[in-house]
């Protein structure tokens, strides 16, 4: 099973993370960014979004991280990870949604900007961060996970572009039940350290 | 079931459209927007992020529209609009993420900006907009629908903003295959008719 993979970047390091924690083995595969392959065919006919990371299930293929964690989970992850009831899966789309909405254009946007130079509005994106870390510390203030009381792929979701905000000048100190949250997945059993 | 309910809003018209397509009775509580209900107790306790819709189902909640499809479909809808294996709901994902992200940000914001005066860029909203519309038709020359050969959860998750893009100044017309499809799902019977 391939992953087309970038690094450093934070939807590509979602799915390792979770294929790490899960026991998952994938074969990377990595895309040369720089020269705009994952823009080009064959990637483009793979996700047409020109975006990373792309799945490779011997060929079958599923574009965007949120979807790929599904896939996994449900496909190789046992029921752990992703639930076979909708209360549950609902639960975790609820996060899900939030890391391709509410992160990607605040804490992601600003890291893209500061990072690696990307021609996004900063200014917005921070200003979007206090709300979308402020409702996630409230939530983990009451909560040791996202979503059904254990890790799930909710958690691998969004743990990333939060670890990774600070890349992009955001501040976590005042979130001290993220802070904890951070420690408690950062313990969990193969976890595979952020780029 | 309530529904916490916004007319105008494409997020809400998502998951009153499913519920009349999945024949699933849901009643319609109107919140009081202009002044700010959903940013006040007791729904911003039922929501922190302070958004619509919220369904109430005999107390237990959902937040985000992606999140009820699911709910709804897997826990009401049988297997025709979400199915019970991964590789399914995966597929789905794909668009649900592609409604809370690309389609957000884009034929939504823009909207947001021309029809309720927004502080949002429309101009970068507009930019994005031939892109995703440009993935949608090209997928639907191929397809019919956009996951699993038939309606599903994700046309219902995407179909509202695009069919309301005009309002926002997004023009249709070069996307023929889109336009097909819109046509395909109002012929669905149960459609109910965008605000």
């Amino acid at each position: 099973m391939k992953l087309y993979d970038l690094g450093p970047s934070g939807n590509c390091y979602k799915v390792r993370l979770f294929a790490a924690l899960a026991d998952i083995e994938l074969e990377r595969v990595a895309v040369d960014f720089a020269n705009g392959a994952h823009k080009k065919p064959p990637l483009s006919e793979l996700n047409p979004l020109g975006q990373l990371p792309i799945l490779d299930d011997g060929g079958h293929i599923v574009r965007d991280s949120q979807a790929i964690l599904v896939y996994l989970a449900g496909t190789y992850g046992g029921l752990a990870w992703w639930p076979e009831h909708a209360r549950g899966q609902a639960e975790i789309v609820q996060w899900l949604s939030f890391a391709a909405n509410e992160i990607q254009h605040s804490l992601c946007a600003a890291r893209l900007v500061e990072k690696f130079g990307y021609p996004l509005d900063k200014a917005a994106a921070l200003a979007k961060a206090p709300t979308v870390l402020g409702v996630l510390d409230a939530h983990l203030q009451a909560n040791d996970w996202l979503a059904m009381g254990r890790p799930t792929i909710a958690d691998c979701a969004v743990y990333p572009y939060v670890v990774l905000a600070p890349e992009g000048d955001v501040d976590l100190t005042p979130y001290s039940h993220v802070a904890r949250w951070i420690e408690r997945l950062e313990a969990l059993p193969g976890y595979l350290p952020r780029p």
